[in-house]
Formats: C-alpha cells, sequence, structure tokens
C-alpha cells in the first residue's frame, strides 16, 4: 500500500494580481511563473520531492519526508523573492487523489484562492516517521515509443504537440478515474505519474487504453521508494530498460 | 489578412541529452527546462514577440518584427548559458500553422531532432520591413468564466485541472482544424492563441464548441498590432472588458 | 571626445525592507541581489548597454543608446516580478563620473534611498540621437597578468582574493581621481572600466601605479564604440592581442 | 574554539573557456556568474550554509552540517544546468583560515584551475557528527553607521562606492592577518565575516582600525551556532541591537 504525502501550492489572489491596476505584460508572467516553479523544484527536490507545474498558479508536489517546518522554510523563501506569496495545503492518504483532495480542502477552508487576505496558508498534516515505510511512493514514468521519429520529425511541431498533448490527456483521466492516481506532463514525450500500488497489467491497460483512444503508443518504468526521487529516479532506470529490451512496461 | 512570423524552438538532441550517461535528475531538468523557457520568454519578449512552452523542448515563438540577427544573438546567449543548444527554424505565412509548418520544415530538413551534430540550426526567411503590417498579429487571450468560484474553490486541485485541461484540448483542436490558428495554454485557466483574421461570430463558435464537447464556458478578448506584444496587451484589456460587462467575445 | 550616458539603479527603500518586519534570511537576501542583477543585465545588455553590480542595491550601467522608454519599461518589469522596486537616475556627461553625478543627483533630488514612500523614480536625460557619435563609449578591460599562476595556484583563496581586490582597489582610485573614470570588478580578476578618451600612455601609468602599490601586474585592451557592448567586445579582443603578444596595453 | 567547515568551489578552466573560441559577451558571463552564485547559495543555504561570492569564478562556503554526498550532490545539479562545471575542495580547521588554506590545497594538488582535464573534484573531509559543537561558527555582520544618510543620499554613487569598498579593504586584511577571519562584502554596506572565537574588545579593535585607516565608521553584530544559518540570523538581531541602542559591538 502506498502513503502519499501531496502538498497543493497555490499562489495567493493571483489572478486579480495579474491584472491590477492594469493587465501586466503576459512575458513577466510566463517569466515569475516558470521561474516560481523551477525555484520550488529545487527547493523541495532539495528534500527528496517532487513538483508539477500543472496550471503554473496551482502546483502538486510530493512531499513525504518533508515535515512543517521545511514548508515553513520555503513559503518564507518564496516570500522574501518574489511579489506574491503562496499558500500551502498537505494531505496525506494511501490514494494520491485523496491526499490531494484533503490538501485542497485545507485550502479552501482557508478561504477563496482569489481573495486578499488570505495568504501564506499553511495547513494540514504532515507524516510522522513512524507512519512512513519504504515504498510509499509509486512513481510511474511514462514516454511515447519514437516520439522524434513518428512525430517531431514527420509532423509539424504544433500536430506533434496535438498528439502527445491528446495522449497525456486520455492517461491523466484514466489513471484518475481507475486508480485515483495523479498524472502530469513534464516536458517533451513525458508524463509522471504518482500512482497506488498498481501491477503490471494495471499499467498495460493504461498503456493500451491510450492506444485505443489516442492512438499514441507509450511505455512505462515503475519506481518504488520512501520519497519521490529516488523512486523517480527507479522509474527512469525502469524506462530505461523498456527502451534496451523493446518492452512496455517494466516494474523495478 | 494577418501575416504571421512563428519560429519553432527545439532543444538540440535533448531527449539523448536527459539519459547520458546515466539518466538525470528529474528535479534539475524541470529547472533547466522552465529557466530555458523564461530566459527565452525575456529575450523574445524584450524584441517585442511572445513564446509558448508548449513540450519545453520544442517552443513556438510568434517573432514579427525580430530579424535573423536577433534570432543569431538569442541562440548564442542560451549556448553561453546553458548546457544545452538550441535551433531555430523561422516560417512566414498568413496563416500561423503554415508559418509553423515551414519553420518546422527548416529544422527537419536539418537532419533529426535527436541527431548529435545538428545543432545551433538557424534557417528560415523572416519579414522585411516592407513586407509588414500594422495588423499582422492577432492574439485571443482566452479564459475560463469564474474558474476560481467553478472549480479552484470547489473541487480538488487535479479535477479543477482535468476541466481546464479537457477545455484547452477542445480549444486547441477546433482553432487548428477550423481556422489554422496556434492557441497555447499559459498558465492559470488562460489560453493564448494566434489566429488568423477571425471576426466576432468565429469567436463565439469556438467557445460553444468548448462548451458542448467540454462544458467549460470561455470569454475571449481579441487584439491586433505589428507584433505579439501590443496585440496581446490589447487581447488582455479586451478580455477585461468581456470581465466587467459580462461580454463572451470582445474585439479590440 | 566621449560622451558617456550613465545609469543608477537603486533598489528601493531595500535597508529597511530587509530587516522588516525580522531580518531576512541572507541566503535569500543573497539570491535576490545577483539575480536582480543577472536579469538588469540581460535587460540593458539586450539594449547594448553594461550594467555593473557596484553594491547590488547600487548598480551602475552604461545605457548609451537606450531612451526613457526603454528605462520606463525595464523598470515595469522588474516590478512585476521582484518584491522590491528600482528607481533609475540617468546623466549624460563627456566624463563618466560627471555623468553618474548628474544620475545620482536626480535620485537624490527626488528623496533618500531609505524613503517608503520615494519609489519608481525615473529622472534625468537620455541622449539625443543626433547628439550621439561612434566613439561615444570607452570600454578598458584590464585583467592580471598570468593571475591562475601566480595566485590561484599558489596561495590559498582568500589570499589570492586579497591580491586582486587590492589591485582593483588601487585602479579604481586611480582611474577615479587621474581621469574620472569608472571602474568595476566583474569577477575573476577582470576590471571592466568606463573611461574618457584616453592614450595608451595614460593607460600605462594606470596599470604602474597599480604595480608599485599593491604589486599585481596588470594588463589592459581597450576598445571604442557607440554604445558599450561593441566596445565592451572590442576591448576583449585587444586584450587577446595583450596576451597573444606580451603587450601591457592594447587600444583597438 | 571555533571549528570552520569551509568548501572552495571553483569554475572549472573557466579564464580559457570564457574566450574560446572567441570572447563571449560580457552580458552573457555576468549573468552566468551571478545566476550560478544564486543557485549555489540555495543549494548550500537550504544546508544551513553559506556562500560568498568573492571572486565568483572562485567562491568560498562555510559548510559546517555538510557531508560528501550533499557536495556531490550539489555539483552533479550544477554540471545538469550549467555549460561549466564546478570542483569543491572542503578543509577543517578551528581557524578559518587553516580550514580554506587546506581546501585550496586539494583543488591545487589534484591540479591547475585553468587545466581542461581537472574537472569536478570534490576532495577534502567534512567534520564527523561527533566532532561537531553547538558554537562551531561564529559569524560578524558588520555595516556602516548611516552609510545611507552620509554617503548614498550625499556622494555619487562611485563615491559613495569607494568609502565603502575601503573600509571593505581595512576590515578584511585586518581581520585576516590578525585573527585569520575572513571578511566578505555581501552588498549594500554590508560585510559578513567567519572568525575564530574573539571578544568584545577583538571586534572593538578592528573597527576602531577601520575608522582610523579608512575614516568610515563601522558596527558589528555576532553570532555563534553550529552552522552559518542560524549564527548569521544571530549576529543580524545582534545588529539590530546595535542599530536600536547605539551600540558599536554586540555579541550575542
Amino acid at each position: 500500500m502506498t502513503n502519499a504525502q501531496v502538498t497543493l501550492i497555490q499562489i495567493d489572489n493571483y489572478g486579480p494580481w495579474t491584472v491590477t491596476p492594469e493587465p501586466r505584460r503576459e512575458v513577466d508572467l510566463q517569466t515569475l511563473q516558470s521561474r516560481l516553479y523551477a525555484d520550488l523544484s529545487q527547493l523541495v527536490g532539495n528534500r527528496e520531492g517532487y513538483v508539477f507545474f500543472t496550471r503554473f498558479d496551482n502546483m502538486v508536489a510530493v512531499t513525504n519526508g518533508m515535515d512543517e517546518a521545511d514548508h515553513a522554510m520555503i513559503q518564507e523563501s518564496v516570500g522574501n523573492r518574489y511579489p506574491v506569496t503562496v499558500s500551502f495545503g498537505v494531505g496525506v492518504a494511501p490514494s494520491p487523489v485523496d491526499a490531494l483532495s484533503t490538501a485542497t480542502d485545507h485550502l479552501q477552508d482557508a478561504g477563496s484562492a482569489q481573495e486578499a487576505d488570505r495568504s501564506e496558508i499553511l495547513r494540514g498534516g504532515t507524516l510522522d516517521p513512524d507512519e512512513r515505510g519504504d515504498d510509499d511512493v509509486h512513481v510511474a514514468h511514462f514516454d511515447v515509443n519514437d516520439a522524434t521519429g513518428k512525430y517531431t520529425d514527420q509532423l509539424n511541431a504544433f500536430d506533434s504537440f496535438i498528439h502527445i498533448e491528446q495522449a497525456y490527456a486520455e492517461l491523466m483521466q484514466y489513471l484518475r478515474r481507475a486508480h485515483d492516481g495523479l498524472a502530469f506532463f513534464v516536458g517533451g514525450d513525458n508524463v509522471i505519474a504518482i500512482c497506488p500500488d498498481l501491477d503490471g497489467a494495471a499499467y498495460r491497460d493504461a498503456i493500451d487504453h491510450v492506444e485505443r483512444t489516442a492512438e499514441v503508443e507509450l511505455k512505462v518504468g515503475v519506481g518504488r521508494a520512501a520519497t519521490a526521487q529516488p523512486a523517480g529516479m527507479a522509474a527512469k532506470h525502469a524506462l530505461e530498460e523498456c527502451r534496451e529490451n523493446g518492452d512496455r512496461v517494466v516494474l523495478d
């Protein structure tokens, strides 16, 4: 059984800020968002966690191994360096979606995402050291079979992107509905999912579903560990094994 | 008639680099990708253009007003500051998709995206000053009606994202097929599209399509200018007008 | 005769901000300062100018070729992306120090650097296009002869630094007093100076002064152009010529 | 007695890289250097250490509490994100200068800083947990009395800088010679020093020396802790106490 600790990171009152007093230049918003994401990736990644950019104003992090003080320090560091602040809701549950739901509830209970006086919330419980196990985090790393040969080198860049985007959309919805997993596009032709404990057949079904509905062939490597970083690295090695052996699913 | 100058930005041989000699830590890849995007946003944005992150290893830029020397300087600056290099293909056409197709052809003709010795390509023609007009770039800025009230403050963060993602997927495919437009998710509940010359009814049809297929209500502001930056800013102001007056489509 | 346009960049009310409500973590201040400098380098550098980090809360830029709108845009971009704002004073004069004095006067007239309500000042005049000449900016690039062999590979890192720091201190004061030039340490064993029109003998005197007082041997390459970027690049090439030929002073 | 763990961070073969095949644009070098420093600040700061920019190509870090694996991870992260690599020498000693000398020796023994095939060195020993004490790191935070009123708001920005620079030069040399301490300018009118165990009179002497030689009045707050971050924060609070009470030296 997995034990996900998921943190919802929300920029406080971001929508209104982007248009106050006048709409701000898009290039600066894009720079702000992507650098904030990069910084959070490093701050969380230095503590063995993963952050996914998701909507950029709402990011999802897998934070097994991080306690409340870690969260508070990251929140403070963002406040010291950006014109915006962030709120954190933290949830813990065997299923990734349940953990995120709890995390979301904490922020929603504290007020609206667009409430000017709701800022730098930090709510929710983190895993006690004695609740943690060696296999709490399962990371599945998917990519597209020969994406470069089939898409990037063949179609125009937007049509390549449409194929990859469709595959991602199907996969994210399938994993969400069938298994309460959370899948995130991470660039290129890569999707990383935080999953409950699934066997090879379940992953094969997911891949088959995408092939049937979006006509895109995926493969997947799966890793497990106490935190996201080593689980994700094991998943990458498993995916390399797929590449070498022609397998579609490899569980570390 | 619009006159799009579109640049395809491709990280050279990126896939193989990410796993050589061993898979690199995901947190570093995410940081690299998002900062490269932020830097390109600034480098292009300082010259009145827009960059969209798309797949991060393949980014699409609207570069009206930038000549070959501008492209070369940006390419050099990336090479001076990153462990990877970038190639640029540039295309010009009345339709945004055609411009991107030409841009893509230039890179594909130069070799595969995963060819170790194809690096820092810069090919394709930019608009001559006397070919340029005041209305060459049409930018449509879409967002979701009351996204915070309906989704962010109600559903868990992943299910909110699924709704926004579905709306985006429908919109990008509709604009691509019906009008040869290029639509990009830019964070939050926002999509920015580079479109040909469309009237209000065409935008209304696009919004209706998304409402019918994804059950998400959008609104859109449209701006026009000689370059992306002022066109995009006009679109933002038009969208603010939607917000104030309850309109679904406002053309600047 | 040179014609320097110098901009003083001052973070508004920075000192008080760093300790309000409590002293902020030094690591975040260092990150903020150095990234703000990096961003200003790019924003000004994209317009052919140079920025020197100086004290980090007060930076000096050579902005020949940039007008008021350029300054305003950079100011806005910083305000959109940082928790602090910046003020700009701009001065123009044949001598670099006089230009900086005028730039400083503009900010001092507007209020104290630590006045909470003095923010985002932009004052002073920029060069009209018809006042500008091909040789307005003279850049001298100094480095230490065989710094690696004599210091970096021999002494402990701090004592190496003390030698370089002493050489820099002597050079900056000599150029300031003798020629109203502005010299800035830019990292490694490099100093870049904005100078009036000096001949080879004057540069030789400066080098001799440093050798006599700090016992450090320098060499220098000098470039001239209408803006800082090409002048600085010419200076680098002249310095390479010193390296190849054993010269101590090369004027491009 | 203090117990300093000092890491010398050296960019590998940086000088030659900056001019190969041709001199690289200064703006890109400045951006690269200052961002690398910012990233190292965060990577080390997330582990309670401090980094000082020093010469930018040679940086000095106080790394008490960090082991070899931490160093290796930071080295890998830099290699994944920059076009240059870094080497680390680590030294441990009661005196800060001795620790840095040992750290420097490790790198010098491995080869020249400008040797193309000497890269990503990681040598030297870190403190064992049972060698560490609660007071191993003493941080002294100096600033200039009323720098804004006396200099920033009165003199031109360069002459203000000359005063602060002179004060720093005197202080760094005095602490080095009299006490084997390491003092670093950190921006504004601030100098942070890593010192052995000194009493209030010793700090007062240092301040008097600077006042006598450079005619600049300093004050100083001193903190102690097992690592740099809390020691530095205690020093900041002690400095605030100086500010409130008019003291020149406060030891936490």
